[in-house]
């Protein structure tokens, strides 16, 4: 294959700091970086390392309408891909900036789909939201011969506590408007006293907190609660 | 809280590079750094960051027999916790240098436990091999709303084939002897096609392949198998 380079940026949870050496070495030798970004406001991946983006270089934000739509918005990464496919076929290699990591849980995958195979591409694993929240809490996540398991909120009531009744230790992402679910399943099952809760983990506003301790209704976008039967309860 | 601070230091799967920026300033201000150790040759943690080790550095290898016993040494970590307590007390900040993530499955508990309540601790996220091997296999791990369990090979063949079956996608760790068990359970479920195998992550010797092309009998320490469901066969 021929021409630039494709390269998904794991950038970190959000603190610019736990970007990787390796990251911030190809983002500023990249002449172009591709990144979402909300319908209004700023990119929070671009955020992350405004202070490493190079000068001059050529910027693709990707607008997607988040919280609209139950599926992605697959005419913005077809669009997208077109774009950079440009610049890739001209010889530009482009950093596609992925908050936390690109392969977990981010949208770069729609993006990767449509070029895999195509370009050559090179993913830089980044520190995900799953580590930066145990990190918050002070809590080991899982250790020895733990299964630990990654589920998302938006399953029912019934998956929900099948999933976590299976596992020693859980992290429960996509939270929102589920919070009050997850809350009632942590509380049938016994496990209210061994879940912490994290929103915004390693930004300067971010809250860590026993889950019997947290007084909202709705969690935001970047949170998780995280639940450890082998751990200590929590004081 | 007075004296020293203990930082935690995730340094990443292997390659120097994926060590963060936050690791890396924090590790180049420390006077004392930690690390496990094995019986002979060299500290994997240390090998990681050798390049960034500041001169003139007290260094406290804890060399752990690994392999050799089922259970953690933990008249190791007593030893350790003691005599990283003696540096804390003496106002002198230690850095513990943990392969991957402090709190993923990381020995680093062990002394997290011994040293938490006593003293001021900070835990430095990293990149954990889970996504360092979904990278190197050019293979998203999870996206939407999966789930995704982290299953050491180590549980008994019925317990693993149950939480295989469970999820969307599993990363399974500690292969080693258990490899042949693995297959056996992934075949009997039909997942073979969708399985990738890697060792030795982001090093220069790393070995990432379909399972089914995979030809060895026993896994060294530092592997994995990713099983992505969702995601298309491998040709």
């Amino acid at each position: 294959m021929t021409g630039g380079c494709l390269y998904g940026l794991g950038v970190g949870p959000g603190d610019p700091e736990l970007v990787t050496l390796k990251a911030a070495r190809i983002l500023q030798a990249c002449p172009v970086v591709a990144y979402p970004a909300p319908d209004d406001g700023v990119s929070f991946a671009r955020s992350i390392v405004a202070d490493l983006m190079p000068a001059g270089v050529t910027e693709i934000p990707m607008v997607i309408p988040m919280r609209t739509e139950r599926y992605p918005a697959f005419e913005v990464y077809d669009a997208a891909a077109g774009t950079i496919g440009g610049h890739l076929d001209a010889g530009r290699d482009v950093a596609v900036l992925c908050e936390g990591d690109p392969f977990f849980y981010g949208s770069f995958m729609y993006l990767f789909s449509r070029l895999a195979g195509r370009y050559r591409i090179e993913i830089v694993p980044g520190v995900t939201s799953l580590t930066a929240c145990a990190a918050a809490l002070g809590r080991p996540l899982a250790g020895r011969n733990d299964v630990l398991s990654v589920v998302p909120a938006t399953l029912d009531e019934g998956a929900l506590r099948d999933r976590l009744e299976a596992a020693d230790a859980a992290a429960i992402i996509k939270l929102g408007r589920h919070l009050d679910k997850v809350r009632r399943v942590l509380d049938h099952l016994g496990l209210t006293g061994r879940a912490g809760y994290v929103e915004r983990a390693t930004l300067p506003n971010q809250k860590a907190v026993p889950l019997a301790r947290l007084d909202v209704e709705m969690a935001p976008y970047f949170s998780m609660i995280l639940v450890y039967r082998g751990g200590e309860p929590w004081p």
